[in-house]
């Protein structure tokens, strides 16, 4: 596959006059352009630029709002609900993980569910909101219905990911991040390009035998929950992301399940929604709510570098501590650029066309 | 296998004998007694009647104090860290979740974490004291290290079980409640008493290689995190697992990862333990700090409705929501009784035997 390298630099500024352009406010734009970028950084491409394209068509829906007034609608000193009136979710989250820090500043700690939102880029980057505060971060939302539960054929559930971010003293912070299916809709994605088969376990057909065609979602077929089947734990799985769609979007009065709101703007939207939106959960604890700061995070210096040492099986160096690849492939896109496939640069330039903004 | 059915009266009975008899006050013989059979007849045999030897053992090691003074010695309006003074898990548990019910009440949600205590039963017992108060109830515990991270071969972490249970109106609550594993080690047990096979993924041996050996752990081998392989999602579980160990052991100062103080009583206590005890973490947040309770009720029964009537596969009837088979089960044996297996119900006599109290 061809690809092209950009600077951090160079897709930023463009990103920015993108968002500027469909009327979001300087401010916003900021916002919405670092988290998107964050994910390209980290190397979760699925999750950045190459969505940009969607959230614009989402905009054309008239699905997103690019000028919202975002509103604390109920809460009470541990808590709120966020109404994030369709706004981008790359800016509705941050603003309401910024609600639950200042929450945790008070009283210890803050959790906010937020409702009526839309797609907010990667779970880590909120959950790292957190960390400059000495506070674990939390982030979770709920998505476009792409999975089975377990003996079931139907897709009721998003990938719903879940991220925690966790301080340490002298060791980076432990950062997972990850979707609470076997494999992210993501990676499929990649297969598909490459016209690879997925392993078993990913994806069964829409009569629930099991399958490796990668391009098995357009025929009906479905993701699975972690544990990939009954025998492995799939019910552990569909329950994290059942969890997920609760806490994000029943709390909140999102719309959740199946209903939860598509990511493309040609999927019609669901009947019958039972609430606004797609819906995000949030949380932030002040370490030092439970013991001293410092102490804490000298024993996750501790817990990171036994468990960095943990006895490697053969062929393996160090184990790896939650959130490695992520801050490894993050010093080498801001050292040497990003690596963007050309259908992705198609598209950037077609979006570009629009709103007379040059790559 | 032979085994005999008891009713909950006459386990009851005999099990609170025990409790008194090796000091615990009434108050705790009671808690302990009905935590413990919360999981019998809920039907998780591993961790009811059957390690009630276990727990006596450790008492007799001095690992566990009957008699504890259990104290809050860190906290926030919404937070609070305990030490168990060592005592019964099974009664620090309950007084811990009291507590992150009782800050709920009071600013939105409470969050817990203990150290210094011991095995707690099932978690799900202490999630679901939340429901009656219109709350959220979670609860998770780190446990002896039995779970290889992946990529490695070393015992890391437990089984680190997380439970959450979410009220509804009509519809019975949303229970979830598993480990962070493919398979916790009861299903192991189970199949080590039939003599059968585990199925690939949920073991491997001391050398990373996979197996199906139900007894693999008695040969240096290891669980493996939900997942079970790199590709099928591994470092999710080793993450889910981790999160648990920190929350439970780092935040509240008990003893983490590796060197998590076993439950077999014979087992050697780890060297350099960097804290006390196990460690455990709840929590507690009030569906009305979100939005009206019986709006969120509403909703949850509408959850629960739509995904019990998603569309089954060939061979199924309806979709299960988690908390359902354990609730059946209850349901089951309230009615009919306990069945407990000849080898279980010999250690229940011998331990009857050295207190005088016959079962």
């Amino acid at each position: 596959m061809t690809e092209q390298i950009f600077s951090y630099q160079q897709l930023s500024q463009f990103i920015q006059k993108i968002f500027l352009a469909i009327g979001c406010s300087l401010n916003d734009s900021c916002t919405a352009t670092k988290v998107l970028l964050s994910a390209d950084i980290r190397g979760i491409d699925s999750h950045g630029v190459a969505r940009l394209n969607g959230y614009i068509r989402l905009w054309e829906a008239k699905r997103i709002n690019s000028n919202p007034t975002i509103k604390i609608i109920h809460e009470t000193p541990s808590t709120a609900t966020i109404d994030g009136d369709a706004g981008l979710g790359l800016v509705v989250a941050p603003y309401a993980m910024q609600i639950a820090i200042n929450k945790a500043k008070n009283v210890g700690t803050g959790w906010v569910s937020v409702g009526n939102s839309n797609h907010f880029g990667i779970a880590g980057y909120h959950a790292m909101m957190a960390l400059e505060h000495d506070m674990i971060g939390i982030a979770m939302t709920n998505a476009s219905a792409l999975v089975a539960p377990t003996f079931s054929v139907e897709r009721m559930l998003g990938t719903n990911p879940i991220a925690v971010a966790i301080p340490a003293l002298q060791q980076p912070p432990f950062i997972a991040d990850f979707a609470t299916t076997t494999a992210a809709n993501g990676k499929l994605e990649i297969l598909q390009r490459k016209n690879e088969d997925a392993p078993l376990g990913w994806v069964q057909d829409k009569n629930a035998n099991a399958s490796t065609d990668a391009n098995i979602l357009k025929k009906e077929g479905t993701l699975l929950p972690l544990g990939s089947d009954r025998e492995h734990g799939s019910h552990k799985g569909y329950a994290l992301g059942s969890i997920v769609d609760i806490f994000s979007a029943v709390l909140s009065g999102g719309s959740y399940g199946p209903w939860a709101p598509p990511f493309p703007a040609y999927v019609p939207m669901p009947e019958n929604m039972p609430g606004k939106g797609l819906g995000h959960f949030f949380g932030a604890m002040r370490v030092d709510a439970f013991r001293p700061a410092k102490e804490f995070k000298q024993h996750m210096d501790n817990w990171i570098e036994r468990f960095r040492n943990a006895k490697p099986a053969t062929g393996f160096d160090k184990i790896l501590i939650p959130g490695d690849p992520e801050r490894e492939m993050e010093k080498e896109r801001m050292k040497n650029g990003i690596p963007i496939i050309q259908s992705v640069i198609d598209d950037l330039k077609k979006v570009g066309e629009k709103f007379n903004v040059t790559l």
